[in-house]
């Protein structure tokens, strides 16, 4: 990504959050991560994050995502002995969001998935979170999810986030 | 506390998160947690908890505070080996909140704290958070908080919660 696609994405997260009423302070707006995961397509995928901590306890992030951008799937497998891998819950905050993961697929899901990306989302059971609602993700299960047509804002609690460790199924994926 | 008093005081933090723009489902509602420490004095000191989740790993929390109220001070002592106790974050959304611990105590600080409760707050480093604004507790520190004169709305981010082990200054408190 160039640098004025990285300036205007924040820009538009920034829009997102305050129209949530979500106060940032202007430290955190400028460090607001734009991810492509490599795709250099961030209108489709991707994600922008807000992360207000992230120790070796816990870790605590607003997610933004823009109408219909998608976030590829991946897991969190298990690290070590003492790492289990990342364990995450999802709260919609604002908008609605689809969650997709490994098991049953739902008939008919709302997701709208470019063709480009398809081949690699395999988890088609889902779950779809309005303002209010959350979500926590089995461990070590493949997930993805989508943002509906007005975008939505997403709090993930969770234990640490080590990107490095993520497993996406599309090899194509650069996240680190 | 009886049934009347905890119902309104649940009214109120219902309100106070609703203009806050927080979004709660109707059970979350119902199921605020209105602590008063054993004081019986829900105007003055305790806290009224939202807990989205708390597990194994993580644990994440609405903390809302009416104007001045107090959470009085305390401590999250090392547990076992394998737990050492609970580190937190504060994240300030809505309103202000005067945040106490152990240290070099702050002249004039801003908490105004009944006689009653005084004997018992020992540590007056304070640290002044607006929305927008975030604290980590340095771990095994005593702490105390009293929102300002609107009250205030606080994300807790933290490693999971065990209330019994929290040790408080006033011997006079009941947790749990």
């Amino acid at each position: 990504m160039n640098e004025s696609i990285i300036a205007s994405a924040r820009q538009r997260a920034i829009e997102m959050l305050s129209r949530a009423n979500i106060v940032l302070s202007e430290e955190e707006k400028q460090n607001i991560e734009i991810a492509d995961l490599g795709m250099d397509d961030i209108e489709n995928v991707g994600l922008e994050i807000v992360q207000y901590i992230n120790n070796e306890r816990y870790c605590a992030k607003e997610l933004v995502e823009f109408p219909w951008q998608i976030c590829l799937e991946h897991r969190h497998p298990k690290v070590s002995e003492t790492n289990p891998g990342k364990m995450e819950t999802f709260r919609c905050r604002w908008g609605e969001v689809y969650l997709y993961m490994s098991g049953e697929a739902t008939p008919n899901p709302k997701a709208r998935v470019p063709e480009y990306y398809k081949p690699y989302m395999t988890g088609w059971k889902e779950v779809i979170l309005y303002p209010g609602e959350q979500f926590t993700i089995p461990k070590d299960t493949l997930h993805w999810f989508q943002a509906g047509p007005e975008g939505c804002i997403v709090s993930e609690f969770s234990s640490p986030s080590t990107d490095e460790n993520d497993v996406f199924t599309d090899p194509r994926v650069k996240r680190v």
